[in-house]
């Protein structure tokens, strides 16, 4: 999906909502361990319950790599279950030397046929670059993440600027606004604007709203441009917002709530555009 | 397998090799196309020749992955070809936050059953202390990395030291040289012995001797500790020495001359201590 159709899926949504398929068989309803695929039954009624209210779907590929060969299968049978034109999201963040992220690029844009994957950054340019030259793929590349040990690294300070900032500048070197997008944690609000002034034009991938504690509102304020520029992802707030035989319609409930809220904040650049 | 296992199989073996199992299809020789699992039929034939020299498999995840399941399923059979007693590496550069890192950590230590898992450090402890709190498991953590790209961002400074430096020195404290390792490039010969000094006792993997041009000899010298404490990764300079009908006759004399010179470094260290 290029970008031009994913602003086009937001404005004609009224949504920027990533719904994220952490699933976890431990967690999803009882009545459906006797399916032969309960988390691909589960994943099932999560997107037939949401497809219409979100732009993406983002999927936790450790949740299925846990499960061995048959948590791939579950995994592909999941995209492909997703309707075209949703934006999909392999949230693997690899990252390695460039003939084995050539491999990694392969595996998730072709073998797998995801819009887009979550890349690490610490290898540096030719560890990312090779997801960079597919057609109408995307890289999203972690930039400033939600959790506690953000602090570790990204935090410290590179010269004059932090570490995460000089990632965000590198990889706008290496990408456009057309195959590249950044990861921002929903946590990390004393930053989001400042991020924002550094990157004007790239999306942020902006995991971290609901379970985590990132507040929707405050992202949006902060971090949203002219063509929206953010896809804001909920997973246990959405999946596991019910767990009976109703978790579906506890789900869609769940997902238009933000929707209903992202919907307001998407007129405001209307009006001030 | 405990560090003082690892220790005796690289005094019983007089090696530190290990083999890189980074199979591409398209690399091997031909008349292997006809099994119907051609990668682990090639797979199965280098680790028969090279199983008495070297002490260590590193199984680079990204070449399995990319032929979807079946990729997956020719991992599971490697893994479970590889002889117990000899040391086995996920290469898979994994990180995320908490509960998504405890997922893959069970991924490749109970689901796949390897001994290690290489991780990436950007995302801080709470990526990497999941992969810490396993029975006789290893993390084996990227510090500099042989790639052009550790020019990026592991050799900028921050504060008074490199940022690998402080990646290290944090793994320090959240390890020990009991359940973690570093990732050392074979080709960063100018920055090894300091790294040895900052961590006199861990264990290192090395990548990057053979095609990407690192010395074994200046490896050894700078970086062998009491223990030895080195695991050195050859991967298409062992894997595909050959390619005709006799391929595993050539990864084997190849295997044996690294090993032949492993053994003279290390009587180096019976010597001195």
């Amino acid at each position: 999906m290029n970008r031009q159709e994913l602003v086009g899926l937001i404005k004609e949504r009224q949504s920027y909502l990533c719904v994220g398929l952490d699933t976890d068989i431990h967690k999803i309803p009882k009545h459906l361990l006797s399916h032969a695929d309960p988390v691909f039954a589960f994943n099932k009624a999560i997107i037939d319950a949401t497809k219409d209210l979100c732009v993406a779907y983002k999927i936790n590929t450790a949740f299925y790599e846990c499960m061995g060969i048959r948590g791939w299968e579950t995994l592909q049978r999941t995209v492909e279950y997703i309707p075209s034109g949703i934006f999909t999201i392999a949230d693997a963040k690899r990252g390695d030397i460039g003939n084995t992220a050539t491999q990694y690029a392969k595996t998730f844009f072709d073998t797998y046929n995801f819009d887009s994957v979550t890349v690490a950054p610490y290898m540096g340019k030719d560890s990312v670059t090779p997801f960079l030259a597919f057609h109408e793929k995307w890289a999203i590349m972690l930039g400033l993440t939600s959790n506690e040990g953000s602090q570790d690294f990204q935090l410290q300070r590179v010269g004059d600027e932090y570490l995460y900032e000089k990632v965000i500048r590198a990889g706008m070197e290496w990408g456009t606004p057309d195959n590249l997008m950044f990861v921002v944690g929903a946590t990390q609000t004393a930053q989001l604007a400042a991020i924002r002034r550094l990157a004007p034009d790239h999306f942020f991938l902006v995991p971290g709203v609901g379970a985590q504690g990132g507040s929707l509102q405050e992202i949006s304020s902060l971090a949203m441009n002219k063509d929206c520029g953010l896809l804001v992802n909920a997973s246990r707030a959405i999946i596991y917002a019910g767990n009976g035989e109703d978790f579906a319609v506890d789900a869609r409930n769940a997902a238009m709530q933000y929707q209903q809220e992202m919907s307001e904040y998407l007129s405001q650049i209307t009006v001030n555009s």
